[in-house]
């Protein structure tokens, strides 16, 4: 038995969106979900039990920083990363391979692996297959996710080509490496940037391993959305319908929405926790902007659509004050928020699927929260 | 009827120290009480239900502060400061003079009042007991304070006698231009330095003209502890028995207990919060400083003895690891920690002095505290 495994329970007949079950030995994360980014086994600002408040199912954490620090041995030494961090849901670490290539100096890629410089300690490191996996055991994720390169956006298409072509190698040595399968569930990560012939490549020779589940790659690197959508529509069908469907680093409402229309099951960004921390808030009229003067005297809550701690106890006025201040009790407020609305927004997707109206969800959402099209990447 | 009532429940036979209840518009404080600091309308990184979960039973906020930022009109307008900060137990707010003297430049005092430069803007700006007590009316505070002078330690005799005249006099123009009596106390504030003819003369002054209850100030500023406790020694008998009789700034675990054993209602301090941001954490031991590499991979909590949140979930490993990841999330530990450890000290005095043993509690806690007679101020 898998230690992950995708249960399907419907297709929304108007969208062609998934819904379903992703079961872990920690529990179930409804799809399509959006995970929280706790980068630094912590959810930036956020306790375990502020996240359960808002019913996250599964939160990420990132293999290249524990790796640096405090080091995956002495995370394995404390029990793993669900005692270490005191969170009892599921966990998916990423490999390191996006932050070796967008957070470290002097790179040096040859087939054995990357070899950098540690951006705390100046340390020369080394990443492999074999060590992610290493990591990854000593960490206990419930996902592990493939060490692969993640070209930049641009890059040459023989570039790119290489590069997945060694994702692909690399795939195969994780697989060979991982010491713990029947707790822990390895996906592979396809590559091939915005050209379908790659993505088809990539994703037929990982597909042929049986990982038991995929996430897209190389996407929200700096190309256009309307991009991103193309190669969603090619991508996605040609991933195993029985298994879960991961893209990486997308947070953005619209584009959860348009990745779930587009087959997607899970998503990972530090989108709303990172502008929280500069009080930009997500409310389904749009982003607001809680430093504006204009909000000084604004005794509403941020969103009054909204249910979440913050908007139910804490006006515009005092979050404002509070992140002018430099109070971190305004950039808990904010992050409770962000985080909130998109786990709501997942729920509400979640519902429409069911429902068989995500189109009709789609445009209203897009009328409130005011993307135009061309915002929207279309 | 006052705004704030003291009720004596019982003097411990052993020491001295009372156990009492300060009745408030907002609920009951239990005293001995420890307040913790909420500076800018927030206790640093607490939210208010986690100051209710370790039983906070009131906090300060500043006058000065608030002043500042965001404005007290504007708090007023917010329907008060409990409701601007979503804190409805009772709050007690300082006068701003301390403040005046130990954080603004270009300080100007005169008869009418202090002429200063915000810390902030830099802006010109004016505190007068009128205008402490419009601020302080504007916010909603159950206990305001009069606007003192607090004289640096340490100063001239004379300086200091004039001093407290000058607070005198500025006493009773708050007493004057307070006006919201039924709503709000008015607490004094006696100065004098660590001279006891003037401590004797400020008391006597302001016990005259009848205030709800009374504050030591000018003391933990810079002067030995054994100085502070022979002051306390001769000022609490001066102060009313039947008010709270409050102890400004003074927060270290053994200064508590001192200040309770000498009659002392009320006490607050920034000790515990500001030192949890750097790592310090107040244990039933002494204090553990978490940074320290020793702590790398102790897989224990903070201090076995302690129930708090913290100590029942993380590792010392793990706060070490947040703290020297800059997450706020270890502020929050340690801040939760310490506030906890102080009020549970306070809940274990209050025990004591029901069962007339507070003098045999305190040498088991400085045993266990690991202060010598030396760091104690004796």
């Amino acid at each position: 038995m898998a230690a992950v495994t995708y249960e399907h329970i419907k297709t929304c007949k108007q969208s062609g969106a998934r819904l379903g079950r992703v079961h872990t030995p920690h529990g179930v994360i409804e799809t399509p979900a959006f995970m929280p980014v706790g980068t630094q086994a912590t959810v930036k600002t956020m306790s375990p039990e502020e996240l359960k408040a808002m019913d996250a199912h599964i939160i990420l954490s990132n293999t290249y920083h524990l790796f640096l620090r405090p080091g995956h041995e002495l995370v394995k030494a404390a029990g793993g990363l669900h005692k270490f961090m005191n969170w009892d849901r599921p966990i998916l670490t990423d490999s390191g391979g996006f932050q070796v290539f967008s957070l470290s100096d002097n790179r040096k890629i040859t087939e054995e692996g990357v070899q950098f410089k540690s951006h705390l300690s100046g340390d020369k490191l080394f990443l492999s297959p074999e060590k992610a996996m290493e990591i990854q055991n000593a960490l206990g994720s419930d996902i592990m996710m493939a060490f692969d390169e993640c070209p930049p956006y641009p890059a040459e298409y023989a570039y790119i080509k290489n590069s997945l072509e060694r994702t692909t190698r690399w795939a195969e040595r994780c697989l060979q490496a991982h010491a713990r399968p029947q707790d822990q569930a390895l996906f592979a990560i396809i590559q091939g940037g915005m050209h379908e012939d790659l993505r088809r490549q990539s994703a037929e020779q990982l597909t042929s391993m049986d990982f038991p589940g995929y996430a897209i790659g190389g996407l929200s690197v700096g190309e256009p959305k309307h991009l991103m959508y193309e190669v969603l529509e090619y991508t996605t069908p040609l991933m195993p319908a029985n298994k879960p469907r991961y893209l990486m680093g997308v947070g953005s409402p619209d584009a959860l929405i348009e990745g779930a229309i587009r087959g997607i099951d899970m998503f990972d960004c530090v989108l709303p926790t990172r502008i929280a921390r500069n009080g930009t808030c997500m409310t389904s009229s749009g982003r607001l902007v809680i430093r504006n003067a204009k909000y000084a005297e604004d005794f509403g809550p941020l969103d009054p659509n909204c249910s979440c701690y913050t908007c139910s106890n804490y006006s515009r006025a005092y979050i404002r004050h509070l992140i002018k201040a430099d109070e971190t009790f305004g950039i808990r407020l904010t992050t409770y928020h962000n985080l909130h609305f998109l786990l709501q927004l997942m729920r509400d997707v979640r519902q429409a699927i069911m429902e068989d109206r995500l189109l009709d969800f789609r445009d209203a959402f897009f009328e409130s929260y005011g993307l135009n099209d061309n915002e929207r990447g279309f």
